[in-house]
């Protein structure tokens, strides 16, 4: 089996104790996709099967169904979908709250003091402030949930694929991602909501679906019908769709990045239910704007929810716009594969740190606070202060928190334009830099300097332990240089130096994260105006064509570094080569359709396996048939249940009576009973089960022959976890083996044949990296 | 084989011969769902491989592949996208000048006769004017392109389903579509423009593809990786996107269009090909409005590609609107079912007339052109006429084509309301009923005689034998019948009735087509005001599922009309209750490894079938061994190479390089050659075929005992033209039967399972009709 230990017995933490165990069938020469590191821990990962399992008994359950039921399972269906996004958008605008109160109080008390020229002491608030919001997420992270920490999205989209890493989507993962995520950005750290918002929203949706945790778990039969991967996968994509709609009140950009990004599943139904959870967050969140904005929400209103609504006036664009813009589009797209590079190398690094011990994991995030409260008090003070505008439209110098004019250390009549930007919410800083007629407003040098600190700071903020997003540093760094290039181009361009920083935000995004529609119309909500489109599209595209020149998208390098076996939706150019046969391993378990309970508990003592086949054998039969397959949860739910025969005599069809469905239900990630809890008699041990009723009779098969490219595009678009491989001469043994993801993973593939691993790199190297995902 | 025969000899056009036969292995009781009335004539249809089809031959090509040949893939693959967004474009700009300019003069004149009273002429000159340019489209459509007539977006939609309709994306149907869809909508018959232009991006991108036309093909080298369905099918995918793009100036609505409506199939890569495609249109397209807003293009240029920008301004409203909304959502939904009911009994009549001569086509064009025109000029006398508003902001009453208020037979200093709705281009009705500050400017019983007009000669004007759209006349008919909704409502709302018209046009095009994502994004798009997005979305999902419980959505329903063998995603419940044995029947022809000349011409001469299994019988191995499948079309490429041998002995390797991939490769749709065609000498009869090199040694293959269901999932996510059936017990044959698209629709299962008619009209009664597609 694989190189993962079930877990350490001497960690606290239940969930790498309660993980289930991985489905591979038979060893694995290279074990390392199959271990995820979480925190500093090594945990075995299960994969997910969404695939149909029909035995008859779920067959009978089904049939016995009648019309309350499916009504029952349509109407839980949208009622959780509306569930959903109402927690969401109701966890959004707390979130929202929280931040912008929290940061705004440390910004107002260190203003005043800055006013009565108490630098000191300011700097001492600020920086003890955001050291104690720092400890405070990273503590409850690192001792909590550990699954909590970074963004999330990487988890929820290995998830959708059907990797299921252990703990994240339990519910103290749930409090603490929001309550981490609330002080990590509070703190003044350079990490973003949007993400956060997205696992938590995740993770809403999987709660909802199981019924609450597994400890506190409503026993609510209604959701009976949600027991499977199939609908939970459902519920959970509708759940990250909401997150990115509460995140940036962008419903359509909320679906298509749920869409693009996350699903590897979709089905045009989901198209239709994700729409109404973020239909039903749009409609929370206008609610709660028009509380906020009569001034009930303490210092929220002005900033928060209303994200970078600039962009009513209307613009005017012409062809000869579109060389600058290309320009910021490769630009971009340098700078953002660039960014996945580096933030790819330092998590590695911190991770290396993180292994060590939990106090090291502390000690760091303390450090990136410290550091970071330095630079954003430190830095404005190198920018000159700049004499206010004479038609300013408001009040300049800023006195409080948020605006365009910063006091800082200026004389009245003068402000800090960098501090204006940095020594600010991050949210301020965007909305400063994406508004218009600004162009005089900040210094190049100022911009630069900016840009250069959110470029390092957002890579080094990331891989601290706690809650931490993407989204907004990388905008926030986009807009800084887009800015900048617009200022360079100066009046020969009719577009103003706010409508730079919204492209080079654009291209940044799209260098990096490599989206193309979902950011499309993402920045398009967040910025509220259509007749930038054209430039948006030109920037994106532009932008992700360079960057996937060179490497992988962001999302996609977490979770290789985590290592998580994602399977790609592309075969490489080698599995053509090869047959199924070619990498079908190891010895094979098989059952009996009539077992002896002694030989099932014999078999799942000794093997990790997840999947066993079924064979009805010559007393049975007249030659070896292949009957189906059976799983390694249900076997130990029938030895749990002890529905022994005394001889090996087929049951009939009314001995299921005895079971019901709900018995073999899936429950939540991760906490399946295990066959050591099991205790059974001698007498019990040399007695018989027929596995038949409880064997999925219709496995999806493949001929030994059949080439590994093909194989792969079964497994992948139909969502199979096992994949059974038959002889081509029907002489032989039924079946051959058992492929599962790890199988189709390059590291096995390759560890079974290295003699291609020099066609592979022959290949990748025509096709330049990753160039393969192009098309 | 079906009940279709290869086309009546009689038939001038080239179409019906050439076209391919049908995929089915064996008769099939119940041929309804086999055979396309397209025009009058019966048609077979073709079916199409996404496979990816596996050959020694083919990979022996693909390894022979330098990284010059991987590089022209590449460069091809985004160049021809890119001719895609520019020729559609192009054809989008000119399509908008042309009937901009020819319905502009026509009322131009008309408008000037009235002026002087000269009543009888107008409308003798409106009526001839608009008879004419009927007359015109319809005898081209029905002489030249049959397939051109309708929207084309279900022949598309079916085509991207793997349905290969005759004719749709020939050179003579793409030029017809173009031109007829100009003539009809400029003959004020109220048909629409976007959906011929769907279906003329994609006839441009599949022309592209193929180069040229079939006669008159560019024989460009680098096409020749685009010559399988798999590439045709992508590009097909991107022009439709184009399509909608440049229709309504929509590429993010557009991209959405495609992959919501019309895709059966979809990849992350293709989003952005589609995404790159349609910002092309949107580049190109806002070229040409620079160069129209300066007064180049003749009558065009306030009107046309500006669509209904009309909502700049901010739009405030609460939650106390949101029960008129709901009530227009309902409303929406019940009419547009009922509109898609109406249009399906109408076409079925249409249907009836139509099929008995083409003279009964164009009379039929003409009838409804002459009453159109009556109808138009005849209406506006039943309204009052009305005072001008002191505080008009343009011209009272509107002298020329355009503008709010027609002056029509009124005294000067006044207008009528109705004229300026039915006396227009339906893009200028529309536009006048989006306006905002028009509250006082039509009176209710105005609305109300335009929203019924509309709604009944939309239903009669679509199924005439012309280019004709759905969407312009489902946004005008529901548009006015919100702001009916809005007057009714009065001052106890906040919308203006502009407002409401545009949540009128989104609850019927909801109610109609059932979109969600992509309608909402399109109407966004069209009326520039991203604020209005949760007022949208809450009525497209209201509309949506009033109407989803009555019928299914109006192209779905057009495809079962013209008897398309759609395959939908999910299986239905009955299903389940089926394996694949038991609608296997019929006997199977197969080939030996290496067969006899004349068995193969005497097989493909008495069956229709296009695809068969290859075994390697005893001579070459143990036992019988399925080797693979084998297509048609490749054995008769085979026979016309006449590559023959004279024993029965396996060629080596060495042989394949007589042969070319490149003639085996997929012409464009229905146009191989014929086993009739093939001359062969009583010698060559005797001679042998080594078949193994151009088997496709990978099919895909389910076992006889799989549930029904899961294989048609397989089928569906795989996008396979051929499933072998293989037996459960290793001693029979190597395999049992083929199963095609045909085998897997409800008429067929239901037509050798009777029993199961009355069950799965239980399930459905259970469901409420077609409630399946809502999950």
């Amino acid at each position: 089996m694989s190189g993962g230990t079930t877990g350490d017995p001497n960690v606290e933490e239940d969930q790498s104790i309660t993980v289930s165990l991985l489905s591979a069938q038979r060893s694995v020469p290279n074990s390392t996709s199959q271990v995820a590191i979480v925190g500093a821990k090594v945990c075995p990962i299960e994969s997910l099967d969404y695939e149909i399992f029909e035995n008859e008994l779920f067959k009978q359950d089904w049939r016995s169904q009648g019309k309350l039921q499916i009504l029952q399972y349509i109407c839980m269906k949208w009622l959780l979908c509306f569930l959903i996004g109402l927690i969401v958008s109701l966890v959004g605008v707390c979130n929202n709250l929280a931040v912008e109160n929290l940061a705004g109080v440390k910004f107002v008390v260190t203003s005043n003091m800055m006013l009565e020229s108490r630098y000191g002491m300011a700097f001492l608030v600020f920086s003890v402030s955001n050291f104690v919001l720092t400890l405070f997420a990273s503590i409850i992270t690192a001792f909590i949930a550990p699954a909590a920490a970074g963004s999330g999205i990487p988890e929820v989209k290995a998830y959708l694929n059907g990797v299921d890493a252990p703990g994240i989507f339990s519910i103290r993962t749930l409090f603490v991602k929001i309550i981490g995520s609330i002080s990590a950005v509070s703190s003044s750290l350079l990490v973003g909501k949007a993400g956060p918002m997205v696992h938590t929203g995740a993770c809403i949706a999987s709660l909802l679906g199981q019924g609450g945790s597994k400890k506190y778990r409503l026993t609510c039969k209604w959701l009976r019908f949600f027991k499977n991967d199939r609908d939970r996968r459902d519920l959970v994509t509708c759940g990250s769709a909401a997150g990115i709609a509460a995140a940036f009140r962008a419903p359509v950009g909320g679906v298509l990045f749920a869409l693009e990004e996350m699903a590897s599943w979709w089905r045009s139904a989901l198209l239709w239910r994700a729409f109404f959870t973020t239909a039903v967050v749009a409609i929370v969140l206008r609610a709660f704007i028009d509380l906020c904005l009569s001034g009930k929400c303490g210092l929220f209103g002005t900033g928060g929810l209303i994200m970078f609504d600039v962009y009513s006036a209307n613009i005017s664009y012409h062809l000869d716009d579109v060389p600058p813009v290309l320009a910021l589009g490769v630009i971009g797209g340098i700078l953002g594969s660039l960014y996945n590079f580096l933030l790819d190398k330092v998590l590695r690094i911190y991770t290396l740190i993180n292994e060590k011990s939990i106090y090291n994991k502390i000690f760091l995030a303390c450090l990136i606070s410290i550091f970071t409260s330095c630079l954003l008090f430190g830095l404005p003070w190198l920018a000159s202060c700049r004499l206010c505008p004479l038609d300013a439209t408001e009040a300049c110098p800023t006195i409080g928190r948020s605006g365009n004019y910063k006091k800082f250390q200026c004389p009245p009549g003068y402000y800090n334009d960098l501090a204006s930007l940095i020594f600010n919410t991050n949210d301020d800083a965007i909305r400063n830099l994406f508004s218009k007629g600004t162009d005089s407003e900040f210094q190049p040098s100022s911009v630069l300097i900016f840009f250069i600190t959110c470029f390092f700071l957002s890579i080094f903020s990331y891989g601290v332990v706690a809650p931490a997003g993407l989204f907004v540093p990388v905008i926030v760094t986009g807009a800084s240089y887009g800015r900048l290039v617009g200022m360079l181009v100066g009046s020969r361009s009719n577009l103003n130096h706010g409508l730079y920083a919204v492209l080079g935000a654009a291209s940044f995004l799209g260098g990096s994260m490599r989206m193309t529609v979902s950011l499309c119309v993402i920045i398009l909500e967040l910025t509220n105006n259509l007749l930038l489109l054209p430039l948006i599209m030109l920037v994106l595209l532009v932008s992700k064509t360079v960057a996937d020149a060179f490497n992988g998208n962001i999302y996609d390098l977490i979770m290789k570094a985590k290592g998580f076996p994602y399977l790609e939706t592309h075969a490489e150019p080698y599995m053509r080569q090869l047959t199924v046969g070619d990498i079908v391993t190891g010895p094979l378990q098989l059952f009996n359709g009539i077992e002896k309970v002694s030989n099932i508990v014999h078999v799942l003592r000794t093997t990790k396996h997840n999947g066993f086949p079924v064979i009805d054998e010559p007393p049975l039969s007249e030659s070896p048939v292949l009957f189906g397959i059976i799983l390694r949860a249900h076997l130990i739910t029938l030895l749990k249940m002890k529905a022994f025969l005394s001889t090996q005599v087929p049951t009939g069809i009314d001995s299921l009576n005895q079971f019901s469905a709900e018995d073999f239900a899936k429950r939540g990630s991760g906490n399946g009973d295990k066959i050591e809890d099991i205790g059974l008699t001698e007498e019990e041990m040399e007695m018989f089960i027929d596995l038949h009723p409880f064997t999925n009779a219709s496995p999806y098969a493949v001929v030994e022959t059949m080439s590994l490219a093909k194989a792969l595009i079964l497994f992948r678009e139909v969502g199979l976890r096992h994949l059974l491989v038959i002889p081509k001469i029907s002489l032989r043994a039924p079946v051959v083996g058992i492929l599962t993801r790890h199988d189709f993973m390059p590291e096995h593939i390759l560890g079974l044949h290295p003699v291609l691993v020099r066609s592979r790199w022959k290949r990748l190297r025509i096709r330049f990296p990753s160039w393969g995902k192009i098309f």
